[in-house]
């Protein structure tokens, strides 16, 4: 892809969200998202295969991103793969993406289908992993366990590096998360 | 509500699942299903808003033991509350509704809009789980994570319990999932 088809697609999610935030998601129309960012609607498909995309492209290779880092980790216990995937997730998040990251969660917080495309993903990554760390060799209640909390540790890490007052870059967010979280279900507090 | 009343929503329920089972959860109709109880449609409205709270009716009382259950727990740490909603939940499932809970999910895991009324429905919890434990003065981070900890744990001993080889009780399959949770963030294992 030349380097002007690149930011063409991030011109359109750049244009996409002040007009999703004044709107509202469903009064927005591709053209109009196209006209914004000064590009045809056929650029926009080109990039895009519908309206949606623009909020939720890059999700599968967050996905991806989780995976990789589970296959390659060195240890072979359920919580190293997860902390492996949940290190190599936090590239996903530059500090310079947080505004974005923001606005985007605005949008999405303000539409209940949108919502739950993001539940579904969530949901879905989460049975991924699952099914990854048991082709590890990692039994099947051990396996949902630590993948469920390996999606509860990127959730809730999500939503307080995107909070307005949280100066942290992502990767520090979510390890003092995961640290919370080893501290919550410590022998001494069972 | 008169006792036989009771009775015809348990009929209906009852009749409803071979139906679902055989010819797929959209293929069924109320009329059908009023029929195979030998009930009206009027009954069925009566007990019923719709097709979907044939399978879903409970779940507000389900979300509600989880809650009582924290809210009248007598340690004020996140994991004693989360135990107590854990604790009060399983009585939801005697054994007795095991078979229906098992047949029941595999009309759910036929039909994608199922499955997300029911993911929907278990972050409407973990959501609900989250304020109730914030309002014991539980850090926001902390009550995130015990909310959805408590969601994932009762998500698996629940995918556990209806599994064609579980003998053990519900609160039984509960527990050893939790101590499996505790097991997986033990400090050693950090």
């Amino acid at each position: 892809m030349p380097r002007w088809e690149s930011g063409a697609r991030e011109r359109l999610q750049q244009a996409a969200l002040p007009l999703f935030q004044e709107r509202g998601y469903d009064g927005v129309t591709v053209a109009e998202i196209a006209a914004a960012a000064g590009l045809t609607e056929r650029t926009f498909f080109r990039h895009f295969t519908d309206k949606r995309e623009v909020l939720f492209q890059g999700q599968d290779q967050l996905e991806r991103s989780f995976l990789d880092g589970a296959a390659e980790a060195s240890g072979d216990d359920a919580m190293s793969l997860a902390r492996a995937a949940l290190d190599r997730a936090a590239g996903f998040f530059p500090d310079d993406r947080r505004p974005w990251a923001r606005a985007r969660q605005t949008v999405i917080d303000a539409n209940p289908a949108l919502q739950e495309r993001e539940l579904l993903k969530l949901s879905a990554l989460a049975a991924a992993l699952t099914r990854a760390l048991a082709a590890r060799g990692i039994d099947p209640v051990t396996a949902a366990l630590a993948a469920e909390s390996t999606v509860t540790v990127f959730r809730t890490a999500f939503t307080a590096w995107i909070a307005e007052e949280e100066p942290r870059p992502f990767a520090e967010v979510q390890a003092a998360v995961l640290t919370g979280l080893h501290a919550l279900l410590a022998p001494g507090r069972a």
